[in-house]
């Protein structure tokens, strides 16, 4: 199983910029890599999953935290299929990496949950921002994450969100490094695609939000930004992940790190005018 | 001829919110303070003024700037009246401190230019981000120096503007203070109006831009930041009064530091959607 912060992606054996493609390698398990950047163009996005019990709860809790947790789609009761993102995708196998919640801590990663199904399972599909991150390099925003063949990283922040039942989180965060005239039209890009976390929730002065950039989610990600830039930060589906911990149910599965469900759903279709 | 950098404005005998009753109590001089703040929801510019023979490089100049020279309208030659902006306006008299430049250099200050008047005369009606404070405010985005009764500082850029003809000039921005998330906000809303100056030009690091915030151009403003703010420095059209120093016309006059000529046009038809 990989689990190196950079992704060099050499001799790709398969169109990454086909989604359906795409997720056919990760089922596979030839492509084991990352998601960002792959399949420009197409929505990324983060499934969690968990008993039909929770879900309205959950549901709920993605509405009253729309920056985090914009719901994209919900599958039907315990079909690991969702036609509204693409019509061939099993939730089961797509996703590079998986991790197994149980009663709040994570007892197993793994590339396929078919052994783990259950008939009552509900999937929620949360944006994500690699979705965002195609429409700024569009715009000719540069990412260096990219560039040096990385990922964001990721950040436990200590503002709390709206909880809802047994779900309550502290607000997630990706840092993304920009100079500052590129920030600002990150800023105004970002904006208009509020299904992919919309314009960050701040900016700079990492202390004010309680992180401590060297310290990741995870671990990865490129965390050191120069003296001509400027960190921002949005609004993070990793709160999914959060909230599981302090929920403790029984079992929930989410992706893992940087390991996203790819779609056939088009970024252009969800900006705003 | 009032020149302090706060203006608390205690007991105006006018009603302030109306342009036309500002216009007429700049013109009888019963009002001497600056205009920032005053006429919520009115559009206040930059007026410049110079003869006719440079009014072909001086728009060009303009089309070639849109950030800190948005133009929103050109007089008639010799024609002190503007009514695409207010029926009754004069531009000879509406203003509260007008600079007059002769062959570079500022000869004069005064609050009335009629005996200064020629024939060949051209008013050049440029945007201001006045405006967009009140779309700020509306908004619910704090303008901290607007709080404690001052302005925003002027700042002369290491960068170059587009020349044309004899006009040529650094970038001239404002800059005002916000904690990051009403930055955020900020910037997304000021993006929204072209007509002035737009979404801003960089943020933090004023080094990058070759700005020292304690020197500002005329020294006024409120130039120092809390640790929880950040500067956004926006475009502005004090580049009019840069381009004069250097093009050295034998005659130009434009308004002085924050008296603004007040219009009776409404901010909200200037937003983009």
């Amino acid at each position: 199983m990989p689990d190196s912060a950079t992704d060099s992606r050499p001799h790709l054996t398969f169109d990454s910029g086909n989604p359906a493609e795409l997720r056919r390698a990760i089922r596979s398990g030839a492509y084991t890599g990352y998601t960002n950047g792959l399949a420009p163009g197409y929505v990324q996005v983060s499934p969690v999953i968990m008993a039909k019990e929770y879900a309205a709860d959950f549901a709920l809790f993605c509405q009253r935290n729309p920056k985090p947790m914009p719901l994209i789609a919900v599958s039907d009761v315990g079909s690991p299929h969702i036609p509204q993102i693409a019509g061939d995708l099993d939730v089961r196998t797509d996703v590079g990496v998986y991790q197994i919640y149980r009663n709040g801590v994570i007892t197993q990663t793994v590339n396929d949950i078919r052994d783990l199904w259950q008939d009552d399972f509900v999937t929620f599909i949360i944006g994500c921002s690699f979705s965002f991150e195609f429409a700024l390099m569009d715009a000719g925003v540069p990412l260096r994450h990219i560039e040096e063949g990385n990922v964001s990283p990721m950040y436990r922040t200590s503002i709390e969100c709206d909880p809802c039942g047994p779900f309550s989180s502290e607000l997630a965060v990706s840092m993304r490094f920009f100079k500052p005239a590129d920030a600002i039209r990150a800023i105004q890009i970002t904006g208009r695609y509020p299904a992919f976390h919309g314009a960050p929730v701040h900016m700079g002065k990492p202390e004010m939000i309680g992180i401590d950039p060297a310290n990741s989610y995870g671990g990865h990600g490129l965390k050191v930004g120069r003296d001509d830039e400027i960190p921002l930060f949005w609004a993070c589906g990793a709160v999914a992940q959060f909230t599981m911990e302090r929920a403790k149910l029984p079992i929930a599965i989410t992706h893992s790190k940087a390991w996203m469900l790819v779609t056939d759903l088009k970024i252009r279709d969800f900006a705003l005018p």
